[in-house]
This record gives C-alpha cells, structure tokens and sequence, in this order.
C-alpha cells in the first residue's frame, strides 16, 4: 500500500454504481482500490411498459468483464431479485465467488441449481459480524431489517477509508423473528469514522418512520376474528418469510388450517424452513387436497398474485382460471400488500373481479413497507455521521429526496452526490469527485436470448403493436425482371380481413400499378427502389383510408 | 297513459345502463317509458393497456338503433370526455338532439364542428331548474359541482315515477365560480318522493368530505409566496376552469404574466372565455412569444400533461422535446392533479425527469377531488330518500362501496341494484326487477376505423408485440408444383438479424428440408397442408432454440 507524506493512503476508493440508480432493480455497485473490486449485487430490473415481449433485464457488466483479474467477490445484501436476480445470467460470463448471509444464499441457490451454476459456483455464508477479506477490502455483514429475513447491511473497509452501504433497510426494534438492526453497530462503525453512507432511498418521501412488522400479527389476529365464520384467503409477496409467518401464528390461534399457493412462494418457504427460518407446526400446513376435509371458515390460504401479476395464483382464482380453487360469495381475501408503482390498474382488476364473485376483499392497511422513512435516514445518518452521502435504491426523486435529508442534517451540499449509473466516484479523506464514467447499461433477457433483443427490435414490436403489418409479394423472373406473380397483400393486426375485402383489393390494384410503372421505367429493376415506391405508394394510401401507420414490409422474390 | 285499478300508472319505467358499468368512462344510460326514451350522456372510455393501438373506446347502441322511433334525445350532465366522447361517433349513426347546459354544450359544440356534425345535430341549451319534455319524460336540470363547471344532476320524471341521476358531483358550498350545489332542490324533489337514485361512486371508498375547489387557491397562494423568485409551471386537467381561473388569480396577486400551453386547454379556456365562465384580464395572459420580455420570475406557464401522457406539452417539456420551453436549473413545476389509476408510473417517469433538469417538483396536496366522498354521499341519500338505490360511475369496488353506505343508511338489501351494463332495471312504486338484457359492448375506434379492429387484430397485435413475426415465402411453379424459389425467411421484432444470420440459415435449411419432404410425397401440393408444415417445423425449431413464440406467417406464391 502506498502512503503520501501525511502517512494516508495515496490511492482512492471507487464507487462505481453499474446499475439501479435510473430505475427500481437492477443493483449492482463496484468498490475498486488498486487491485481489488468487490461487487456489492447484482440485481435484474423488470421491463419497462414498453420493453415489449421482455422477460427481464439484468445490467452490463462490461467494466468488470474488463478488470476481471480484479474482481475479487460479489457481496450480496439480502434475496429480493432486484438485488440477486442477475446473478445467474452474470455468472456465466464472468465465474467469481459469492458471499452472502445463509437464507440469501439459500434463495441464490435455488437459482443457480435451475441454471446448472452449482458445481461451478464458489459460494461463503456469512454471519451477522463477521467479516470477510477480499483483496485490500475488508467487508462486514451488519444487521438490518426488511421485508425479507438475514437481510444485511454492508461496512466496506479500504485503506483510504470506510463505506457503509445499506442494502435495503427499515429500523424495527420488534422484529417477528432475529434480532432488530444492529443500531450500536452503525454507531461503533460511525464513531471510527465513515468516509461515505450509501443509504436506501426508497421511502425518503415519506415523513416519519415505517411501522414494525408486528403491527400487521395485530391487524391480521382481529380481522381473523371478525371473519371468523368465512374461508380466508391471503396474498402477500412469496419473499416475505416474515408475513408468512404471522399469517400462519394467525391462523393456528383460531384453529385453521393451512395451504400455500403459487409456486414461488411454495419454493420461498420451503427453503425458508429448511434453513429453519420457518418453523409450522406438522398440524398447520396442509395440502391442497385436503382442504375439502375441513369447513372453508377452518382454513386460510396464502397465495401469490397480491401484485395483479396476470400469471399468479390469485389473479387466475379472481377469472375463474384457477384449477383447483374457485372464488366462493363469503370469501374473505385479504391484500397484505401494497401496489409495487405501475401495478395498481392491475391490482385494482383483480380486487373488482373478487368482489363481482362476492368475496369480501380488505386491501388497506394490512401491510407494512420494508424500507425506511424519513425519521430512519436521519437515525442512519446520524450513527454513522458520514463525510460524503451517496443516497441509493430508488427513482431519481426519492434520491433526490435523501438528499435534502442529508442537507438537513449538515452535511455540505458538495459533499452529497447524486450519481448516475457508471459514474466513478473517487474518493478519500480529503475530498470525492466523479472523475470519470465507466460502460453501462440494461441488457434485455427474452426467452434464452441475451441481448439479441435491441433497440431496433423493440421499435419494430412497437410499430407491429401499434397498427400490425402489411406484408406486399411479388415475384419477377430472373433475367427478364419481369412480373410473374403478385403483387399479393397479406396482413396481420391491420384490419379485420373479412371485412376489408374492397380496401385490400384497391391496395393490390395501386401498388400493381406503382411496380409495373417502375419496372417500365428501367430495364433492369432496382430492388432497393421498387421496394420504395412500394412501401410509399401504400402507406399514403393506408394512411389516407384508415388513418393508420402499419408496418409496410415488401418481400421481391426472383424465380 | 294506462292507469290500473289503483289509478297507478300501469306500464314500468325502465332504466337501461348501455355502458359504464364495466370500466371507468364509457357513460351512456337509456330510460324508457312506453313509447319514449331519453339517453343520459354519451361517453367514451380510453383503452385499456391490452387494447394496442386503439385511439379510444365508444358504446355498441345497437339497442337504440332498434327503438330509433322511440328516442327523444340525449341529455348531457356535463362536459367531461367519459359523458360527451362518443357523441360525434354515436351521432353519425343515430341523429338526435342534445340538450345540455350552456359551457358543456359549447365543449360538445367544438366536437361537432371537427366532425362536420354542426348542421345536421339539434341541439337546445337548457338553464339549471329549467326542464325539457321529451316524450313522456319531464327532465330537469339541477346545479351540481365538479371538477368543470356546469355541471348538472339531472331529476327524470316519468308517469311511472321519478329518478334523480347525480351525474359525476361533489358538494362545494364555496365554489370558485356560480352557484354551490342546489341541495334545496334534491330536498324538495326527495320530499315529494323519489323512485331511484342514480348517484356518483367514484369517491364511495373515501370516508369524509372532499375539500371545496377554493382550497386549492389558498396551496396555489402560499406556493406562489414560497417560490416568488422562480418561474412557476403549472400542469392540471385542461377542462378545470375553476382550477385555471385560480391560477391566474394567484398570478395576479404576485404580478406575474400567464403563458397557457397544450392544446386541449387553449380550446378549452377559449369556450370558457367566450361563454363567460372566464374572465382573463388583458394585462394577464401574454403569448408564449412575449414569455422572453419578463423576467422568469414574472411568469407563469399553465400546461396540460398532468396525467404523464407522453404527447403533452409538460412530458415534452421534461423530455426536452418541446419546441418552445426548456426546463430550466430552480424552475418550480407544480402538478395541481393526483395520477388517474394507471398513469402513476407515467407521472413519475416525468417527475423524475424534471427534477434531473434541476427543477423543484411539487406534486402533493396541489389538488382536490371532483366527486363526492361517503359524507357527502349520504347527505344526497338522505335529501332525495330514494326507494331504489341504483350506484353508478365507478368500477364495481366503489359501486360496492356505495351499496354498503346505501343499505347502512337504511335502504333494504333487495332495493339496492348493482346492475351491469345491458340490464333492464324495470321499476314503480311496487318493486324494481331486472327483467331482461339488451345488447352492449364496447367499440374500438382506431384511426377512421370504428369497429373493424376486434378480438382477432387485437389478438394478432399483441402476438406481434410479444414475439414478433417470422415471415417465409416461397414459390411454386403453377402446374408442377415445383419449388422454383425459396422458401425465404424475413424477420421483424424477433431478432437482431444483423446477429442472427447462423440461427436464421439453419431455420431457412430446416424449412427447405420439411417443403421439399411434404412435396415429394404427394404429387399435386395442398397448400392448407404445406403452410401447416411450415409452421410446426419452424414454431418447434424456433422454440427450441430462443424459447420465444413469434408469429410464423408461410406465404406461398404461385409462378
């Protein structure tokens, strides 16, 4: 390690986000110090509304591709997707260890066993505590608390000095299972001197503090007794082990029985209670074929689909398209969620065809967020009393609204730094500064292809959504160019055909028109130009008729 | 008209919702009684995220075309898309008259004119307390409030009985501009007794009472006070007069110059103007080209593009697409509006991009709701004291929400009707009863196309949009049934074909392989068959290999 004259480290410690700062998901940060890049996530992101036809989204991860004798381990914060989630596909192309907290890598595994990734994985659990050496960095797992169990907080030790990374977080002083946060740490931590705080920024609108999750065990033991003559069902989130765990303390109080549905949370507590974060009595859990031995106000079922999504347990009960459990008039079913942003038409869909089937649906107030409010940034901040705030996880408006916070409590304004993804922040005692951009992006996953789906596919399925396409054949003989067969009109998504006889006839007939004109002109045929004068000639027409933009494909084939 | 031993009229009235009832907009109700019937409003819906490409939705009124004879005329409650709409469609196939009040039939008035309807509709203006008789119906029109002024509620007096229809409403006693509510005229009319109430369910999950208009013009103060050293942008609903003459009041008061921007509004505070609902002081509003001859500070730009839409003047603004305004470092962006469900993400995406431009977003608190909550929904149930309680406006979960209010306040269960569009409610003072159904539906218009985009194009729409399309072609020689050319592939929003070319090759070789089989075995070509084979091959190699489900579209050619 090389020192200045002051005796301080002469290098700097990066920061360098590759992902998650322009969009929910998709987090993966590098710490680098000389030879040493430690990669703290390496989360997807869902595609946007007009990523047509996309799976999934996982970032570019050129820069460590790049530096990969130097990349020493991914740190992984806790299990959600948009933390872990691209870490199969990233692994396949680059092979580094990973470290993370027992059920985080419990739910890691299960992914890199349905990839093949197991054998080839190097893998560490780590405790609450302790602390692993990765190249020049030191990086310690802190308890926290979220919407999802042994989710931690990250101290990231370099010789020119110490981050604290978050993770995603609330202050819980009554957890339903573990300990609470580990405040005395951020403290102790603090107390040593932090150089930055990179802090979750997902709540930072919101003024006060985010309730425990044991206040949702209360609400959920008196709306069992109120509906205490009705089958209850219950959509949460398959991740929360926590929630599931109230519903099933719930629901052994008032002598019901058990059955979870939809297959991501069936793999969530499973997993869970292997690794003995669950424990459910042999007496609770039952399958679902025998919820027919017990009567419907005796039982609960916890089901996936508390999001809308169209594919889930409880949006295919809502529209009849469930199996094995169909909506009865009585039913209880309660969200114990809140819409995700972008969900809430969908949501409101499934609430409205519950009702229509006379189930009685509660969708307020039976949920709590994972994430800090505004009273718990400032608690966070003030333990661990940073020289530099680099707020993270959420929209450009929630960062910018940490910011402010940390304005609030004295930190000087070019000290906080709203970063773009790629940005490299260099930084040490005396001062941090972007000093430079590394390559970025969000890689589109469709089906088994990565990245093959770009820009211009997308803008080809927009253009197909948007008006379909018009698809003109024609042959011409080799040699003589001369018109033999077509020009015929095939459409998909244009029009309904049937009824568009007479307007797809006077298309054939213009454009037939427009070809042998052009083929008169020249004697040999320009195909590049008779395809313009095809795809003109039709789409004035098209668009002159129908106010319509379709697609215009000519197909020329030569026989 | 027939009276029974009773001295009773004999024949039912009978209400008849064509729409409105599935989804929110889509308004359109027909009462009938004998020979007569009256259609209150005429609305469209916008289309749902699944309906790609459709501009917008209209009601099916084939059941209007069949008892043309019968129909007296359209009343209008007020000028809002989701009640006028579908109007100039509707018209074009059944020419009746409309009566509305003064504003609303001027916003009616500018629709016609865009659909050359002006000289060939009937159209009458009617006053508040004012009543028209058509056929056997009396209607009146009673002042309401909402969020466009002139809005009315309409009392429909028929031989059978009366139903009062509150149109969409709120109760403001201190409106911004006319009159409050007319709550003595409900009372008088509820007095004397009546059959059913049609009321406003939009707000029946909200307890309390929505806030009067004039609270906005006390936030829009004190913002102004807050930030009267930056230009102030201002983006609400272009149909709340009352909500821009706020604004120019609050900028008169701080002496700053108003520039309005986007279209809808400019039309808008125009009618507005010319019909007296408006008056601007010269010295106000300037053109957006003086904007450059006062300071920022001095100005205010009021702007359509609250609800996030992509073509909006403040989504193009935040996205530097706007010719005329740039966003600039410590502007002050109001949003007067709360995100209509389904536009939340699309607001944030623009909040999100304003604040990165350096401005200061305000987008709480800015706003108050045009429809009644529950307090004021029982004032309503209690002043008119209906027999029959018919919720309307609102997807099923606020009609619910309305019929529990509705039978707390003491209305039998069996009097209470949560109809679908298309039920024929027939009532008198005996009973009400669902007898029938009439045919309903809703028509997508896109482009000049009403009607002709349905199921199938939107089906294949949506296909192209998930996978796109795999086009193959080939040739055949007429006679022999010889393959003379192709069979070629082309390609649109499937993959990069610049990357694909192996993938693509190896799909043209398996195709040649299955044509050539299929040809060689039967000696004249059944084309049903060999698109079959063409398909199955290509769809299995396809999925094998990307696992994606693109449209496989065989076109064959014969030479």
């Amino acid at each position: 390690m090389r020192k200045n004259e002051q005796g301080r480290s002469a290098a700097k410690l990066k920061a360098i986000p590759l992902g998650g700062l322009e969009q929910v998901g998709l987090n993966i940060t590098a710490f680098e110090y000389e030879d040493s890049i430690v990669v703290v996530d390496c989360g997807l992101s869902f595609p946007e509304d007009e990523m047509l036809g996309i799976d999934l989204v996982i970032p570019d991860i050129t820069y460590l591709r790049d530096n990969i004798n130097k990349v020493k381990g991914f740190v992984i914060t806790h299990g959600h997707e948009d933390h872990i989630g691209a870490l199969p596909y990233v692994l396949k192309e680059i092979n580094i260890p990973i470290y993370a907290t027992k059920l985080t890598m419990g739910i890691i595994e299960n992914k890199l066993e349905e990839h093949g990734l197991m054998n080839t994985t190097k893998r560490k659990v780590v405790k609450f505590g302790q602390s692993i050496n990765l190249g020049q960095f030191r990086i310690e797992f802190i308890k926290t608390n979220h919407s999802i169990v042994d989710a931690a907080a990250l101290a990231i030790y370099s010789p020119a000095g110490v981050v604290v990374h978050t993770g995603d977080f609330k202050v819980d002083y009554t957890p339903v299972f573990g300990d609470a946060i580990d405040l005395q740490r951020f403290a102790e931590i603090g107390k040593k001197g932090v150089l930055a705080l990179m802090c979750d920024s997902t709540n930072a609108e919101r003024p006060g503090f985010t309730p425990s999750e044991k206040t949702v065990g209360h609400t959920l033991d008196s709306l069992f007794l109120e509906h205490k003559d009705t089958r209850i069902l219950i959509a949460t989130f398959a991740s929360n082990v926590d929630r599931v765990r109230q519903i099933i303390n719930t629901a052994e109080k008032f002598d019901r029985k058990v059955v979870v549905e939809g297959r991501s949370m069936v793999n969530i507590i499973d997993t869970a209670s292997k690794l003995g974060y669950l424990q459910i009595a042999d007496r609770t859990l039952i399958d679902m074929e025998e919820l027919k031995n017990f009567p419907p106000e005796k039982t609960v079922i916890i089901t996936t689909g508390s999001q809308g999504e169209s594919m889930a347990a409880l949006s295919r009960m809502a529209s009849d398209n469930h199996k094995r459990i169909s909506i009865m008039p009585g039913d209880t079913v309660i969200f114990s969620s809140h819409p995700i942003p972008g969900n809430e038409k969908a949501v409101t869909n499934v609430i409205n065809e519950l009702q229509m089937k006379g189930a009685d649906v509660i969708f307020q107030d039976v949920h709590v967020s994972g994430h800090a409010c505004q009273e718990e940034i400032k608690l966070i901040y003030s333990l661990v009393r940073p020289k530099y705030a680099v707020p993270v996880h959420g929209e450009y408006k929630h960062r910018k609204a940490q910011a402010k916070i940390a304005a609030q409590l004295g930190i000087p304004k070019e000290n906080i730094f709203m970063l773009q993804s790629g940005d490299v922040l260099e930084m040490d005692e005396e001062k941090a500064v972007v000093t430079g951009k590394v390559p970025v992006g969000a890689i589109l996953v469709d089906g088994l292809g990565v990245g093959d789906v770009g820009n211009v596919v997308l803008r080809d399925r927009q253009h197909l959504a948007e008006d379909g396409i018009v698809i003109v054949v024609l042959a011409l003989e080799s040699g003589s160019d001369q018109l033999v067969s077509g020009p015929d009109i095939v459409t998909r998504g244009f029009v309904y055909v049937r009824e568009s006889d007479e307007l797809l006839e006077e298309a054939r007939v213009i454009v037939e028109e427009a070809v042998q004109d052009c083929l008169d002109r020249s004697r040999k045929a320009d195909w590049g130009k008779l395809k313009g004068v095809i795809k003109d000639t039709l789409s004035e027409f098209v668009w002159k008729r129908t106010k319509r933009r379709p697609m215009i494909l000519p197909i020329i084939m030569e026989v």
